[in-house]
């Protein structure tokens, strides 16, 4: 396992500049595979339907990819559907799962052999969703795989069944047309990227590695050369308990927690204002730290003698996981200077739960300009380059030496969240342009 | 039913002097109390140790309350053992009462008739004790009615059974000696004191009333002719949730929170600087506003959009629990001010749970004085003459047109505590001075 450090944006880096020379021998394809995708496309939206009225939650992932794997197999791909040895995993410190066992659900990577001697790409997605949530939130039942207005609706289906549909799309399409390339395309069906990764972590494990990778996670076909790590933390604030009437005679540990929140707030300008990398151009904060959860106290009339935070620390592209815990520690470390409090009271800081890895790709990697080139020809115009604010699989990837991008076509803002939908037009424009893209990266072997 | 409101303190009052005029009359008496009550100490003793071996929890209170009637009958008391119809009291403004039923929670009051002609007095305890916590944190099973160095220990020793059998030696050693007295004395065990009263509620409304009231809840000896009221309340803040990848599109209620929290402790600061009660006089912060709990935000790595936080709001002697409602909820109002956010998504404010009414007795009544007296004649020097910093059912009792004073052996700190437990010499001087007080106060017979 290599755990290489991404190098710093290049500036000068061509990906940077409108290019006009787009590649001419797939001219021809174009139109070709926009008219197979069409012939195409009821079928493919009922495939889709029928991928999101399945609740693949964590744990109940088994069904969907057995189908996913059957898929494959009709499409002629190598096809490999194994159970993870979660004990195997165990001890890797890019490891991160709450399961204590993965038994029943597996992971399938269906592979497109090449004839040789062109640039391998993983096509990498998860079939994991995470809960609906209230139900009162939503419009329809929740996995309905309902259509409204070129919308379908489904818990997943943005985050991210509807791009795991472009890039069986892109495959299937290319099938379809008898086309044959140099290098290898790798479909990735993986579990567990909700929760940090373990399904893509395992199937890097078993051996699959590729010169770049894709992940059509929702990014709204914006392409995401760099992508944000994150890492969850938990903060403990200590006071001491009192009765409410006589609070003087205690210490809150409601009050303490407000410098602790004034220190992350100073900690998340700090780490902004280091930051210098024009993929980040107008984004308001572009590594932010978020306080998700807070907890403490047990009566309204005692002062609550501890108190617990909850949140997630960016990782930028350019740092490590560890580079962001530590700056987290320092910062409620030096609550001491302020506050003699904290010096016999030390906030407790825990990294628990889930991790991202930071990832990426260098930006004059052909995979970027390619698939720049591929928009233009679908939409006329150049696409929207930025560093993803949160992370994806994409980090682990990178770590093991396999420069990743993010390019899908989900509603960024709905993953997650009630009536998560997606525009069917552009699971298939995506679908298209990932074709396209596979043509010129892995080559066209005659 | 009367709700009159407490006249301001009088600074002129003799109850502010030192008087040096002790009654006479009660002078060979003082002896034969004290003679009465070591006689028995043991039984005394025992008795306390068997009170607190019975965990009179809240709904748990009817073995006890049937053996104190037996006790009241075995000196010879009108004894009154009945169950509330909660029903009787819904409609009651001052009724606070978490449970549906008070089914088998008997209140218990003995009733020593007075010649006539005398002032009554009621002695008001509660049995119902708070929830015993943590066990990990006592040293001894908390039940246990251990006695060690000379202090006993168990949950409701201090809150507030040592202070109830300082009350009923008072009577049983009065009624040894063979004293008659003028006036009424009216025993109360109540229930439900510790979430707002409803024993002491039914009590009233049974029709048992006095000239004055005297409450031995654990005030080690202090005399709080004044009783803080308080009131629980419940803040909703409001956000818009986001992922936390991209807080800046969502609006943390943590973040708002931080808004509301100041706020609270600006409306503290003021409210004591109103305060101008010499009762008050050394008290860090005389009305405290306490905030107990917090919790909001639902996953670390989404932007909190509801917190909810919980806590008691002190009530002035000289104010009404309405009066301090307002000062908060206009606090929380006038954060539109400082804010626009709050101005469309004002904070929810919602009073619940437990309510105590503030309390007191004017100054210059001669119970105060004649306590003051008989405490001096125990120990050789003046109490200590504070405002209390908690609401009793004094409060209650006051809104009846009972004026109330607090005096009682336990020990403030340690009630709500693990390893609660009182001095037993403690509880033997609070019974002799009360044995003395009500001799002063119903007058001897003859």
């Amino acid at each position: 396992m290599s755990r290489k450090r991404l190098d710093r944006v290049h500036f000068d880096s061509p990906a940077y500049r409108r290019f006009d020379t787009a590649p001419t021998r797939t001219k021809h394809m174009k139109d070709r595979i926009r008219d197979a995708i069409d012939q195409q496309r009821e079928a493919y939206t009922a495939l889709l339907q029928e991928w999101v009225q399945d609740p693949t939650l964590s744990g109940q992932e088994s069904r969907y990819q057995h189908r996913i794997a059957d898929l494959y197999r009709e499409l002629g791909l190598d096809t490999d559907l194994w159970e993870i040895d979660i004990a195997s995993l165990k001890h890797n410190p890019l490891f991160h799962c709450q399961r204590e066992s993965l038994a029943g659900s597996p992971n399938v990577v269906g592979t497109w052999k090449g004839t040789g001697g062109g640039r391998s790409l993983i096509l990498n997605g998860h079939v994991d969703v995470v809960p609906e949530g209230d139900h009162a939130q939503w419009h329809q039942p929740p996995y309905s795989g309902e259509i409204i207005d070129g919308c379908l609706y489904g818990r997943g289906v943005t985050d991210m069944k509807g791009g795991n549909l472009s890039a069986y799309v892109a495959v299937a399409t290319l099938k379809t047309l008898g086309v044959r390339l140099k290098g290898d395309v790798i479909l990735q069906s993986v579990i567990e990227e909700e929760a940090g990764g373990a399904g893509t972590l395992a199937a890097l494990e078993r051996g699959y590695t590729a010169d770049a990778a894709l992940l059509p996670e929702p990014s709204e076909q914006k392409i995401f050369p760099r992508q944000q790590g994150s890492r969850w933390f938990r903060l403990k604030v200590m006071g001491v308990k009192a009765h409410g009437g006589t609070r003087y005679e205690g210490v809150s540990a409601l009050e303490k927690s407000v410098a602790v929140i004034a220190a992350i707030q100073a900690l998340e300008a700090q780490r902004n204002a280091d930051l210098n990398d024009p993929l980040y151009e107008g984004v308001p904060i572009p590594l932010p730290i978020n306080l998700g959860r807070i907890e403490g106290g047990d009566w309204p009339s005692s002062v609550p003698d501890e108190i617990t935070l909850e949140g997630r620390i960016g990782v930028g592209p350019g740092e490590t996981v560890e580079t962001a815990e530590q700056a987290l520690v320092s910062a409620m470390a030096a609550l001491a200077e302020q506050d003699d409090w904290f010096a016999d009271h030390p906030v407790e800081v825990e990294f628990y739960g889930a991790c991202w890895q930071p990832g990426g790709i260098d930006l004059d990697s052909p995979l970027v300009t390619q698939l720049c080139n591929a928009f233009e020809r679908v939409h006329g115009r150049m696409p929207e380059r930025q560093a993803s604010p949160w992370g994806t699989d994409g980090g682990l990837l990178s770590q093991y030496g396999v420069p990743a991008l993010v390019f899908g076509p989900g509603i960024t803002r709905l993953a997650h969240f009630p009536n998560e939908h997606i525009r069917l037009d552009d699971i298939f424009d995506v679908a298209e342009i990932m074709a396209l893209t596979l043509i010129d990266w892995c080559e066209l072997a005659d």
